[in-house]
């Protein structure tokens, strides 16, 4: 049974428990969030290692990481190191988003060594094999796209995104509406290319009853992709991207009456007055299924910068309701990411999430803070180190230049702090 | 006569014509905003070679980088160095907080060098002057801070933060609320200090006829700085703030009767969903002065990473109509930042300008993203290194991994953009 089957049954599993410890919650609360699909616990039992996480209403909001090779670039050892890192950094969660080099085998190595839940797309690799096999991409079989979803459940994959939603409606959408960046999502792409190239309907729409028996059979959660998703500002927000939410929404209703955990992708690139309105958009289209954005990039032009960008997206994503963040590194648009990136990503995309746990009210997130002003009240570097997101960063800034006084080199003998104790520190009330 | 009385006598000065086309906007556009006090130019005669900016309503969202020694650490090399860094990176103003070393020296080196706008604070040197003659701040006299504001004045300073309303009455809150991180302002500091040890009023609110007959003599534009901002998120948009500002209001609109121009400003740490309230409140109370805010933080425990907390919340006050952004760099909190510090927040802050233009509805803003998202459809590397906010760095970084195709090494030959062109190219609506 899945998560979901057991937490109907009324029955809580190890999981619900687990992940209840984690966010210091009532593991009843958690299993009643699976129940109604509101939270998800990916949690392949063929991952053998994983620590579950739940993602969804009330738990903190959860970070992941993209890591993976492409054609050009990447192999085993930097991928693992990649993995390393970014659990290091605190990502709560992985995608493997390989297309170079033994794709299978950086899979297989990346779930066994990850404690964190792995994501992957499983068309990837099953386009890249029909253009070995067949010549291009497009003369993917259907059989060709299952079988690789299959291959990555097997393998003990928590969740994989599926583009189910990019159908022939959408595109018809994008062909009459025009866009300036057309399509940006990789999937999105292999699809498209494949519904024209076929004028088929998109088969993870059209056989969607298939991928599902095959997701509850592992108890692989779902993540609806958006092929759709804006790739600029300009394009943000329009009549495909809806189109496609649509389609999405009603594919939600069907995976959880199938038992099967659901979760949906968002953008992408959006003006930030516009972020708010997409997370109601798709909290109320899609029942309140936990949401997953990329950024989103509040700017298109700020190349080299990405992770900034999407910080401020995934900022205001998260205080709006938005569940799960997929980071953006500062190589976004230009390279594949490396380790470094990896690192900058995940710390900036926790920022995020986590100013957006202090909105949403999240247990223990406002507290952090205050331990932190207390420590910085009483100029106690250490402890400010401690609470800090890199305390090896904030201890090594803080020792680049030494002070006098016990204040920092900022202020030196002037530290606000210090002054204000002095005149004031009897009189003051504390709280 | 200052900008303000010449807006008012319908003069259309050589400085908001230059405003005007830097902009993008009409001349008489900029006078209606001067003379309504919607719109600042700090240009001090003194200040020779400036190429004025405005800051304010409709206009580009302004950035500051503030530089400066301290006592422990820097000299007058490193503040020119930090000046060019944050001019080459697009700052539209720079402030010298200096309170280390030969600090008339170093004021007077910038000023000469800087085409932008200088601004400076200056009690600080009145403190320490202070300290230095008479044994300690709290011995400063009203005579010594009102000739440390005229010296500076006469420098060229082109604005001059003064915290006028932090008085006695906000004092009074703040030792009755209570605050977690009491002052965190250190001109604030240095006069709460000041108030309580003399048992006097501000001398900046209870002179400020004083201060505006040299803010008018030399059209030096007044910051009304805010002693009270809060230094953590548990302090943020309370008592002691909020009847400051109330204090600050009044007197902006003493400041614009007698010819002066002035803007306010603001927090500081603010959770993400008070800002849009502060800038609203600020608005408001202050007669659409042009408001000037410190990051916002929209958390305390990213030490280290303070030009991305900075950033998310300078980009949700820009675009809530926040006027002008002191960027906040990766040392805010532990240490006197550097030039590469410098660098990092110039361009963090910059993203969070252009972020909330986009919203605002600045002339060109989206443009530029409009103009990117093309350079990429056409996966022109030059034209977007081009249109980035730091072109080397996106050079480099699309540099690091060569790709076999047109696309970059993130995608390699499975690029999204390739894809979708070759199938959907002819038949999609160009818009």
């Amino acid at each position: 049974m899945t998560q979901l089957e057991l937490a109907r049954a009324e029955t809580i599993s190890p999981q619900m428990s687990l992940v209840a410890e984690r966010e210091g919650l009532e593991a009843e609360f958690i299993r009643r969030g699976v129940a109604e699909g509101t939270i998800v616990i990916p949690a392949n039992p063929g991952h053998k290692n994983l620590v579950p996480g739940g993602i969804g209403r009330e738990l903190k909001t959860k970070v992941n990481a993209n890591i993976g090779t492409s054609s050009d670039f990447g192999n085993i050892d930097t991928e693992l190191e990649k993995l390393r890192v970014a659990i290091d950094c605190g990502a709560d969660a992985v995608m493997d988003l390989s297309t170079g080099g033994d794709i299978n085998a950086i899979r297989r190595a990346i779930v066994t060594a990850s404690p964190v839940m792995i994501g992957t797309v499983p068309i990837y690799q099953a386009g890249i094999e029909a253009m070995n096999k067949r010549g291009a991409i497009v003369k993917m079989t259907v059989d060709d796209l299952f079988s690789s979803i299959e291959e990555h459940a097997r393998d003990g994959v928590d969740f994989i995104t599926v583009h189910c939603g990019t159908t022939r409606a959408a595109v018809e959408h994008l062909k009459k509406q025009g866009r300036v960046a057309d399509v940006v999502s990789r999937g999105g792409a292999f699809l498209i290319g494949w519904m024209l190239h076929n004028e088929r309907e998109n088969p993870l729409y059209e056989y969607f009853d298939r991928l599902l028996d095959i997701a509850r059979e592992f108890d692989v959660t779902l993540s609806l992709g958006d092929g759709m998703r804006p790739g600029c500002l300009a394009d943000a927000t329009d009549r495909p991207q809806i189109e496609e939410l649509l389609a999405i929404g009603e594919l939600v209703s069907k995976a959880r009456q199938a038992g099967v955990q659901v979760m949906v992708e968002g953008p992408g690139h959006l003006p930030l007055n516009q972020i708010e309105a997409n997370v109601q958009l798709e909290k109320s289209i899609c029942q309140g299924a936990p949401f997953y954005v990329l950024g989103p990039l509040v700017t298109d032009v700020a190349a080299g910068y990405d992770h900034i960008t999407g910080a401020i997206g995934g900022a205001i994503a998260a205080a709006a309701g938005t569940d799960f963040l997929c980071y953006v590194t500062p190589a976004e648009h230009l390279s594949l990411p490396d380790p470094e990136d990896v690192r900058q990503g995940v710390i900036a995309s926790r920022i995020a999430a986590h100013a957006g746990d202090i909105v949403k009210g999240v247990k223990g997130a406002a507290d952090w803070d205050r331990q932190m002003a207390l420590a910085r009240k009483k100029l106690d570097w250490e402890e400010q180190a401690r609470l800090s997101l890199n305390p090896e960063l904030a201890r090594r800034v803080h020792g680049k230049h030494t002070s006098v006084g016990k204040a920092c080199s900022m202020c030196g003998e002037y530290c606000a702090m210090e002054l204000v104790e002095k005149y004031l520190g009897a009189s003051v009330t504390r709280c």
